[in-house]
């Protein structure tokens, strides 16, 4: 794998030489961010595709194909005749949930509907009821759960309404909510309704927020300006207490979980077991130190076992709830770090012993699905390279591994519906986007699997003429003199090895995330080719603390966040330094929430290495960020008081010696506006000068017209005082 | 006159040249702003002076001294040794309210004492309630008057603690406020207590704003950001509603005046009838058109008598109240801009006939007092140059008016108990500060009333050999080609006529307030001594909408703010550019509040003009104002949407084309952060760059240290983008 590798990265650079000779046009904002006017038009060629059992499928606006023969299976058009209206609009959010039946299912605004093509006729079609959030449809029992405000309800297929909850906050206070996503997303939540196998049984949150404190967002787009009270629990600070209750749509009784641990526990990655008696919980202490798999009876809502635990020192994060075997129910896989890369492990629930699937020293990313005529897990790791994602296929009844198609780049794949087949999407440094079938078992010859290439995009900035950077990604030492760390270079247009470039440092560097990976152009945004366009040279470096990398590259920033991202941010420059080409006198930092606070802290903390920064939404003292995250990383500050005070950029401001501008959403939910304002206040009480910018109305990020805006903004910032 | 103060003018300008040469070193921001380290060395010397009755002193921090004798009245410890403990602090601080007697009032933070020093006992003393604000004592009576939270109270000389009101909001809501100042300020109100003058009844404000919508302020010094709603009536919405009650205080009851006009009027300028028995009140309506001045029985509280009215299709605006002759208590002295100048005028209120008394195109600018022995009024006129504010005494029982001290700059004065000496404080262009004792008569002779110079202070700034820039004033014609408008202009340090220098016009604009006058320099701001070092030629010009140049001067404004007073900032603008020496291509402009919203509105204008703006706390858009000021000017938004449109910089920001950085008190009671925000967001949504910056904590305006930092960055803001 690492000659090819090599050569392909060969190739990569003689193309973009080429390309550099051919191309004329200079990229701009509107071509390479998202909200840009032509950012559409220069995205590579794209196929939609969805399933139907084990059919692949091709969708378009007006209609849905048979991916491998292009064989029309139905039009919207003809859809609509049988709606005997225009109800279904786009082809691309058809649904075929039924693997035997001709039925397409489709979601309007204000309804649902299923349609059987074949026999002409609507087979079930259901209004929306008016203000309903946080939709969860169950496919199988067509039961539909969501909320009102603060109250949860169920709809039935037959459209019988129930009220699942009934002290819900209404009155906008949100002092009380169901249904709805809690712990703030932390531990792989993102929603907080959970249907049973048979869509009979409802699992939901219910969320006592009354006792948190509220941060005050303010409103300007009001006649006269209005606050929005959000509750934000800060680190150290009175946390939410959830509760965990079972809704059976038959019986219409609601079943409390009498859930183990503290009112502020953690109730993370609900699972159901395929029967529906039981629903497991990983549950974690606030301390964040000791989590418990458990099981509750979801008739009386008991205690029904302890099947296993985890503890450390440092942190335990679970993220991912239990998958049954669909062929054989005692047994489900499950995902640890415990040996300190994130593995899949095969759990007996009728013993709670584990059986560990996958090891090494690279981390399994994605659980994607079973094969089941097989026995296979299919599954996305970095096995053959920290930058990449491939897949996998792993036989559970005979120890045997296989790679499923393109051992490069970064892969996201869906299965049929026996898993047979997987519709495997990828790019690399040098493939913008490549779609192909594959066949998932596992198999023991060095074969590649059966591959269908539906797609091949070319390069669309090639084919348009721009002028396309050279992007480059390599290694270096961390601070500890051992650990590598990947970076990439996008060089200026028309680079010179005889000139000396002003250099941006573009960095995030926080815990669940990296910049760095073998995506199209090394997963390179568009605003560093904009920026090489300008003439600059840009580095990224995924620092310790960062993404799949194992638990201790994680760990290592416990309790001091921002200390050794920094260090080894600081040997990237040193490399940096170490170039010819790279003008030492000229460079600059830029980066956006923990990379925000990664900007100011290398500003303030190295204020003679970097001339310029531009700091977004920054974490500016961790006592202002939330509890589950923060505490995870920095215990509390009345637990690690040396910590806070040590990573807080408050004490560092008086540091500030370069330009630095912060940015922030002026209605920033995430990192409230509490922290840039605090370090202003603090910069103004020690007499340095700061620059300062806010979006009204935006949040953590910008979107739309406001990105373009913000990094001509940025662009601006560089081009002032950089250049 | 005119041809001595041309002769000073000569002077003026040769001084300066001599101090070029001689001074060597450079002004700093520590020197020249009043938050600076090195401030207060640079200040002209001072004198503090007070009267004993008839008796002229001199206060310093140990003693107090006879002025004209030198010899020593008493001393802060002779007081303290009385008091048996160190209660004095400073002899700047002691008073001497009684003319005959030989007592030194004294107030402390906790207590008030009264000291006969010739008796060496102690006559009086008193504790301060805890937690009292917005205490009004009384001399005459020693009895106080104060604020606990809403609630109003007095306590007797005799120490008795009366609660006067009971709803008053004590929750923090601050919805019913009691003995504060209403009207946010405006019509020359300032406080919301008023005693009668024998002491004994007090007629106070109660104001109910309940019904006003609240600003969220936002607090980031809390643990978690925590909101301060701020009640503030915007334009067009429902203001306050004011009520005017009569506390006697021997009978302990409260009459409540029954006043005219609706509940939003405007009930201004209370004055006690010398007896008692009538409180005089300047009523005028919401729309600000219609001014009564009404009597009210202070017994019943009846509406007595209907004194005079005054209409005008702008608007009228009462600032002052009434003052009654010593020596006839039917008649009192008034201020009315009626005849189009603020003039004074003889009240006779037992018919409500008035007779002018002053006349002619100048505004007297202060009613000083009365000579009682001669029967004449003191008071500040702009009579000889509409820069300067000298001292006059009209004889009120002969037609014979008499020019008190130097005709020249501008003047304070304080009177003798009889009123037949002040004390004269003024400075001119070329005096930094001179103190006087004059004689107060009106007298038919033209030599100079008598005058004992007490002090004339030398330029402070030349004998610690800084380089002083070359200040002058002058005139052109505003953009009406008939009226006179007055500039200064700060020539950068070691000018050279040869050469071409950046230009910084610095612009208020707004009523109330002018920026040119015949003080010390002409009036320049430290700022712009500091910028002259920098090598910027500073430029600022009154407008037409500035003060104390009468109401056409001021009303030509009416109803679209913004307008006119840019036509003759731009006058300013075509005159720079006649100006061999000034660089038409680096032309920046500042202002602050009325001046930022001037800033604002010429970058978007003119926006080739301007090649750099600072723009400070700015009016963005005249509906986000507030009622008092804003509906006087402007209307309610309802009245006139075609005005508050097009002066709106809402709808300009789109225009925007130079440098322009708005700063804002993050807290700012005035001109609300929404102000400054929807101008970032229309400029975000617009397309356009303007740049940002706020002083969390911070009001309307920016003292001390961040005063410093504030100029530092404006500063920065114009050598980053204008040199």
């Amino acid at each position: 794998m690492k000659g090819e590798g090599l050569r392909i990265l060969l190739f990569t650079a003689f193309m973009f030489m080429v390309s550099t000779v051919m191309g004329q046009k200079l990229l701009t904002l509107e071509d390479v961010m998202s909200g840009g006017s032509n950012w559409y038009n220069l995205q590579p060629e794209n196929r939609f595709t969805a399933w139907w059992g084990n059919v692949p499928l091709e969708t378009t606006p007006d209609e849905v194909k048979e991916l491998m023969t292009g064989r029309t299976l139905v039009t919207v058009a003809r859809l609509n005749e049988i709606l005997g209206e225009k109800v279904v609009r786009n082809g691309h959010y058809l649904e075929f949930p039924y693997p035997s039946q001709p039925i397409a299912h489709y979601q309007a605004t204000t309804e649902r509907v299923q349609v059987d093509w074949k026999q002409g006729k609507v087979v079930w079609r259901q209004g929306v009821p008016q203000g309903a959030a946080h939709q969860d449809f169950n496919m199988q029992s067509r039961n539909l759960a969501y909320t009102i405000r603060g109250n949860l309800y169920v709809k039935t297929a037959e459209g019988q309404e129930l009220q699942v909850s009934k002290d819900g906050s209404t009155d906008g206070s949100d002092n009380i909510v169901y249904g709805q996503s809690v712990h703030r997303d932390e531990f792989g939540i993102s929603k907080g309704t959970f249907w049973s196998p048979d869509g009979q049984q409802l699992a939901f949150y219910r969320m006592d927020q009354s006792m948190v404190a509220t941060y005050p967002q303010v409103d300007i787009t009001q006649r006269i300006a209005a606050v929005n009270p959000d509750h934000y629990p800060m680190a150290g600070e009175t946390s939410h207490q959830v509760r965990v209750g079972i809704f059976d749509v038959k019986t219409r009784k609601t079943t409390w979980l009498q859930l183990i641990g503290a009112p502020d526990d953690y109730h993370t990655n609900l699972s159901w077991a395929p029967d529906g008696k039981l629903l497991y919980v990983f549950e974690l202490n606030r301390d964040q130190n000791h989590m418990q798999l458990v099981a509750y009876n979801t008739q009386t809502g008991k205690l029904e076992q302890r099947l296993l635990e985890e503890r450390h020192e440092k942190y335990v994060e679970p993220m991912h709830g239990l998958t049954f075997l669909p062929w054989d129910q005692t047994k489900a896989l499950m995902q640890s770090r415990r040996d300190g890369w994130n593995h899949l492990y095969l759990l007996d629930v009728t013993t709670g012993k584990t059986e560990q699937l996958t090891a090494g020293e690279y981390e399994v990313q994605q659980f994607v699905g079973f094969n089941k005529k097989q026995k296979c897990a299919i599954y996305l790791s970095n096995a053959l390279d920290p930058r990449t994602s491939c897949l996998f296929s792993l036989n559970l009844e005979k120890p045997r591994c296989t790679l499923l198609g393109a051992g490069e780049g970064v892969h996201a794949a869906s299965l049929s519906e026996d898993g047979t087949i997987a519709i495997d999407r990828y790019s690399s440094p040098t493939v913008p986007r490549s779609i192909n079938l594959i066949a998932t078992q596992s198999v023991r010859s060095r074969r590649p699997n059966m591959l269908t290439n539906i797609l091949t995009a070319k390069d669309p900035w090639q084919e348009k003429g721009y002028k396309i950077p050279e992007i480059t990604s390599g290694s270096i030492k961390a601070a500890d003199g051992v650990t590598d760390l990947y970076y990439r270079m996008v060089k200026p247009i028309d680079f010179d090895p005889a000139k000396k470039y002003p250099t941006v440092v573009y960095v995030y560097g926080g815990p669940h995330a990296h910049n760095v990976d073998a995506r199209w152009h090394w997963c390179m945004r568009g605003w560093e080719a904009y920026m090489a366009t300008k003439g600059y040279l840009l580095f990224i470096l995924d620092n310790r603390g960062s993404e799949w990398r194992g638990r201790e590259f994680e760990q290592a920033t416990f309790r001091h966040l921002g200390d050794v991202e920094m260090q080894d941010q600081m040997e990237g420059v040193r490399y940096l330094k170490s170039l010819p080409y790279v003008d030492s006198d000229r460079m600059g930092v830029h980066g956006w929430s923990f990379g925000g606070f990664m900007t100011t802290n290398l500003m303030c903390t190295y204020p003679d290495a970097f001339k310029v920064g531009v700091a977004g939404g920054p974490v500016i003292d961790w006592k202002y960020y939330e509890v589950m995250y923060g505490e995870r990383y920095m215990d509390t500050p009345q637990q690690n008081p040396e910590g806070y005070e040590g990573s807080s950029l408050l004490g560092k401001a008086k540091n500030l010696k370069g330009r630095l501008q912060i940015i922030f959403g002026y209605n920033d939910p995430t990192c409230v506006p509490q922290h840039t304002l605090s370090f202003i206040r603090a910069c103004e009480d020690a007499g340095t000068q700061p620059d300062l910018f806010t979006y009204p109305g935006d949040g953590h990020n910008m979107f739309g017209r406001d990105q373009v805006h913000l990094h001509e903004r940025i662009t601006r910032y560089f081009e002032d005082y950089l250049k």
